[in-house]
């Protein structure tokens, strides 16, 4: 867990600037640090001494100010509030119905209280670096988003990666630095497609961060899904509707629900980044955020409990437990207080699969 | 450890045999099952239920009834008398002094109470399958004995091994079934020097199981090193000078201290032994005497307290932890209440220098 509530710096930021943080995902890729019942939001994977969750907040305050809101499940309201300075507001899911839903109802409640917001999503769950360059961006977004558009923000491509869809840019915005049209938003493309669009310089990764005027981000949902567009305002308008509405409003994604047909009829816009970025979506990419050791350990935590001999590693020692590794390389030791876990780098993505096994051998306890 | 004393069965034995159960050594190559503080023969380290000394004395129990001796250090006399019935007799060092010094009190003691005894020396943390063929062979080596020689076992090389001595064997012994002179013994070969051995036929592992008159035993070395034995016949005479002379003896082993020397003179013999016989000397050994489950792992422990996907492994969850192995082969994994080991087949012999490592590093404690 991410240690005591953050202050809040006294900044107020970009003026009518709102930041939404979806809080939600369990992270079944990290288990068993991340599990359901504590999901990797919570949780400081960088040894930073903060959450994730806290300096994803901390990074929007210079821009937002406390015009932050997040959205988690029920079950994370408590944790997430012991995290948060009391100027952060919480929304509670009653259950998860997809990113359009919490991010939605959050523009609908920032819409309300001010009919000219923008607002800007950004995942609780993301490592950015290089937190100049990402203000520059999002300042350029909130101006191109108060032209009307929906504006995503897309990430330089690193590596030919398949974990990630990708944002296909076309011709630049007049009047502005950086912003471009988008052309299309594809799906996570196999190795070869990869390496095209990488090759190309034409692709960005799709980050999930968008930045919209709630009006404009509800009235695109409208055209699309007009029900779920209503359901959000209704809410918005008497949250004592809420128990009762959500679990009849559409689960889809707000990629699907709004980018995808926005960018179809030309009404988004990308402003590349060049930032850092990083969802940690698995050990592999947790290793390679942490700074390694002179014996070839990477370890987040207590480097006293790891102790190797002719080996490379990635360590967790989050159960107190001393950690012994001896002649093997890229492997991935966790240890937490009930579970261990041993893979490889190369197959951190399969970690999955475990939770999957847990699940069905009936120990829901575990995952 | 390995729970309730055993009961003995009522067996006399063979007339005038007893057993030596020499019970030290810390494992430090199966840390942090086996500890200095509760060493592998404390352990049930093949799933039968029974610690390696309780199998060991089991073994012995029809061949020499209740005239058994287990030497061990004073630190373990405690642990070694919960899982023994109170007809063993334990004899405790008050500090390691070598295997010469372990034995020969033993056989002093017993040479006072049995001028013409026979007694065999079996290690407390080997492993032995075919009950019946070993009890042959005992009888076989007891009968040797009797005339006078030093008798030694040969286990039968199942592959061409550097991690133990040989023994050379000659000709056969006129009037026994098996028995055969012993050329000499040499040290753990290199592997090309051990692959010749094991294609020639002569050679014989070296298990350290001894088989000789316990007034011979003390008189052959006497011939070599005339202090220790008068030492240890002095302290069988009157235990009250063991605190005293202990430490003022010779720390040998006794391959070196009587059965290298004697064999040079001809004066031992080896009774070839086909049996299944395993030291345990390390997680591969360990790993090779188990059952395999049909998912890829090897368990000793709770099995269910191990999840694998894709993976080949040997785990022990014995820290009551779930264990899960994702995505790697010929890994072992050791988890126990205050550490974890993470190694492989291959490199498992390197365990120990870990234990070196945490001793530099002032963990004595976890070693």
């Amino acid at each position: 867990m991410g240690g005591v509530p953050l202050p809040l710096l006294a900044m107020s930021g970009i003026d009518g600037f709102h930041a939404v943080v979806p809080a939600g995902g369990s992270g079944t890729r990290l288990w068993p640090l991340s599990r359901a019942a504590s999901p990797k939001f919570l949780h400081d994977l960088t040894g930073s001494g903060r959450s994730l969750l806290q300096s994803t907040v901390a990074r929007l305050t210079p821009l937002a100010g406390t015009r932050i809101v997040v959205v988690t499940g029920v079950a994370h309201e408590e944790a997430v509030a012991s995290q948060l300075a009391p100027e952060i507001r919480i929304v509670a899911e009653p259950a998860p119905r997809g990113s359009m839903a919490a991010i939605g109802l959050a523009a609908a409640m920032i819409e309300r209280e001010d009919p000219e917001a923008i607002i800007g999503s950004f995942a609780a769950d993301h490592v950015i670096t290089d937190l100049e360059a990402f203000e520059d961006v999002v300042h350029e977004a909130v101006g191109v988003a108060r032209t009307g558009r929906l504006v995503t923000i897309g990430i330089r491509p690193t590596y030919a990666a398949t974990g990630f869809g990708y944002i296909r840019a076309g011709a630049g915005l007049p009047a502005f630095d950086t912003a471009r049209e988008v052309v299309e938003f594809v799906e996570k493309p196999s190795p070869e497609v990869a390496a095209q669009y990488l090759a190309s310089g034409e692709y960005r990764w799709n980050a999930g961060m968008f930045v919209v005027r709630a009006r404009v981000l509800l009235d695109l949902l409208a055209r699309w899904h007009p029900d779920l567009a209503e359901g959000l305002r209704a809410i918005a308008a008497d949250p004592a509707l809420l128990e009762m509405r959500w679990e009849s409003l559409s689960a889809i994604a707000i990629d699907h629900a709004v980018a995808e047909p926005a960018a179809a009829v030309g009404a988004v816009a990308v402003v590349p980044a060049g930032f850092g970025w990083d969802d940690i979506g698995d050990f592999a990419s947790l290793g390679s955020l942490l700074p390694g050791r002179s014996d070839g350990v990477t370890v987040l935590g207590d480097g006293s409990l790891v102790e190797v001999h002719d080996s490379s590693a990635l360590v967790v020692p989050a159960g107190g437990r001393m950690i012994a590794v001896v002649g093997i390389d890229d492997v991935v030791v966790v240890d937490t207080g009930d579970a261990v876990l041993v893979t490889t780098k190369d197959r951190a993505q399969d970690v999955r699969k475990i939770v999957e096994v847990l699940k069905e051998h009936g120990r829901e306890r575990l995952t």
